[in-house]
């Protein structure tokens, strides 16, 4: 540590760490998670907090119309800010790290800059983006997608939630329907700090995952159904056996997905048969099939070779088949230059480094449908994550900050910062 | 017909129907099946009926310690007789004729036999065994396996059924704990009339089957652990799925089954994934595989074959297994002396007949541990059973019972009725 000169702006790891220890005890479930679901009292009281921050910081805070929080510094700029941030929501059964660090890395970012001295030549903001998670209002990434016009402000507002609430009366219960209009003027980029959710990093043992992008997702709902028979009399020639096209359903989508290779995924994770007794063969299964790739035609070839598949597999047991698409977003590619500038700041910094896409979705995503947007990834420990067992070490979430400073630095327009100051954590 | 030949009986095929349609009134689920679980206020009330027309016949009507009700005549006889019978008890959601079918059945043989004058060399008997289905209390074939001494009686009185009650509270409250002793002293032979309650006979269109003896049943449960990960992040090569395995052992069991050929049958009915979502890598998987074969060996190296393929399915995925047997039944082959008479007895009827196993239990399995005994299948519609939609022909079931009275009149001793007589249904 080198803070004896003021003009190199440092991450302050101490200061960081206790502003996430101080966000997580708000929804505290005991066991090292947190749960803060979006627009609850929970989430109202981490909002508070971090919007106390913000002021603290004398960064001006506007609040739109969804409930996103910006905040930007300097107070008075009016220009495209270089935007951090991520989202505060947790899932029921979260962690401690998944969307907090990168908004409160983001505030570190701010106060190291500001403590500094430094005058960037655009505003730095943080964002806050509301519903990330959509445990509790569908879909998912609901703010950031408004915020970059993606969903029409008056359709999300009307959102019914698991629990019967709707979003426009939540916002204005806990005070966080604001002024500012969605969609939001863009920034001039956004990049988000973000815990892997994965295991590679933490396998690999690398400090820095530079995220070209985020896969495609393709969720396929599949019902079979064939006929209930005694599992005794029924001789294995007449049976139309819906759980085993069920069964033969999941060997195949394994089988595409080891055929295509990295970084296809294929996932049958819900399974239900009908009526589900030892002795009876099942009349219906309901399966679902989470398919992702980074590359939109690879993504839907193997749509159409698993519906293929599906299909030869109902024909040969003469039962039917019916689909439904359950979720479907295509590929996003991250700004080539935002990715090259993670990467070299990572390396400048004598990290290791891997190129890689998120698995799992980010703000991040519906940003880069309106500014050059990118991603930094820290290791997640074993790959836990929406789990209060989710944990990265100390000393790689501050590397991770470390990098995210360097980058905003060099967004912003503070002259190139990478490489030109020794390793400061 | 040709009642003006009064020393030849006859089934009179509008009074069994008259029989199997006052029975089937109580319980009537209103969509054409019974609801008489065993030892209920239903199944009190089937009992009485049934009582009632024994009495009415004029045979003495014994109940034992475990409610089996046993009718023989001549009342006065106490040779071992030639038993027929089934159950009354039904499942949930039954339908008319299972059980049922073969206890009534057995009255109208009795009430032919009696209307003829015939006196046999010894008497004969219809025995209504206490549940059967084992819906409400495990295990299944209850009342026959007490009969023959394959359970103790204590053990069956003290039986918790799934609502709580008591068996053998459940006797006395509706009056059935009598005083006949259980085991019972042995009959001379059982013949169990019932429908097939599997699509063979219909798919094939023979009219009778001669059952050749039961399938021995091996009932696993398999519960495979391995990790839940997070569908998108998790790469294929890195995961431990569960859910995965479950699938490939379907299909295993499939590939079983099919290597086996008849009558081997494998069924995975009951798959229960945790935490069953769509997008996560399952945790936890718990399968349950139904095997069946009338051959003891191999029966039991299909049980070793199964439990050697899951093992390799789980070593493959890196995950553990445990297993449970749930239920294990050796194979019965019924006396080939009862087999060979009922296909002689349908045969010389000029019907069309196939040996065959059952895929489900009887009664006939216990009994045929201490007589010979023997069983004849009716097809059944499709296949369907213990389904309101169970059904058989008028014409089919009155062909059954027309054999189920041949073959009783041979073992009681009333001369070789077979093709002695023309077909009088």
């Amino acid at each position: 540590m080198s803070a004896e000169i003021p003009a190199i702006p440092e991450i302050a790891w101490p200061r960081l760490r206790a502003r996430l220890d101080a966000l997580a005890e708000i929804g505290d479930t005991g066991d090292g998670g947190c749960a803060r679901l979006a627009l609850t009292d929970r989430d109202r009281e981490g909002r508070d907090l971090v919007v106390t921050w913000m002021r603290d910081l004398g960064m001006r805070v506007d609040i739109d119309e969804v409930g996103n929080i910006v905040g930007t510094w300097p107070a008075a700029s009016d220009a495209p800010p270089v935007l951090m941030g991520s989202h505060i929501d947790t899932v029921a059964t979260g962690g401690k790290y998944d969307g907090t660090f990168g908004v409160l890395a983001g505030l570190e970012v701010v106060e190291a800059i500001l403590t500094a001295g430094i005058e960037t030549e655009r505003p730095i903001a943080v964002g806050v983006f509301t519903d990330e998670e959509g445990s509790r209002f569908a879909p998912d990434m609901l703010g950031s997608l408004v915020y970059v016009g993606g969903m029409p402000l008056e359709a999300a507002l009307m959102t019914v939630g698991v629990d019967g609430a709707v979003l426009g009366e939540e916002l204005q219960r806990i005070g966080y329907a604001g002024p500012a209009p969605c969609p939001a003027r863009p920034p001039h980029a956004f990049v988000e700090l973000h815990i892997e959710q994965g295991p590679v990093l933490d396998a690999e043992g690398v400090d820095i995952g530079v995220v070209t992008g985020v896969q495609g997702i393709s969720w396929t709902e599949l019902t079979f159904s064939g006929q209930s028979n005694h599992a005794g009399t029924t001789p294995m020639a007449m049976r139309r056996d819906a759980g085993f096209a069920a069964a033969a359903l999941a060997v195949a989508a394994r089988e595409l997905a080891s055929a295509a290779g990295p970084p296809m995924v294929a996932t049958v994770g819900r399974v239900t048969l009908a009526p589900n007794l030892v002795n009876v063969v099942a009349r219906e299964a309901v399966v679902t099939v989470d398919l992702r790739h980074t590359d939109e035609a690879v993504l839907a070839a193997a749509e159409q070779d698993l519906l293929a598949r599906a299909h030869a597999i109902a024909d040969a047991e003469g039962i039917t088949l019916a689909t439904r698409v359950l979720a479907r977003f295509e590929p996003v590619t991250f700004d080539p230059g935002v990715v090259d500038l993670v990467e070299r700041a990572a390396l400048a910094r004598g990290r290791t480094t891997k190129r890689m896409p998120s698995g799992a979705g980010h703000d991040a995503q519906m940003l880069a449908r309106v500014c050059p947007s990118g991603m930094v990834f820290v290791p997640s420990a074993g790959g836990i994550s929406h789990n209060p067992a989710e944990h990265t070490d100390d000393a790689q979430l501050a590397r991770g900050a470390v990098v995210l400073l360097d980058v905003v630095l060099a967004l912003a327009g503070a002259g190139e910062p990478v490489g030109q100051r020794g390793t400061r954590t």
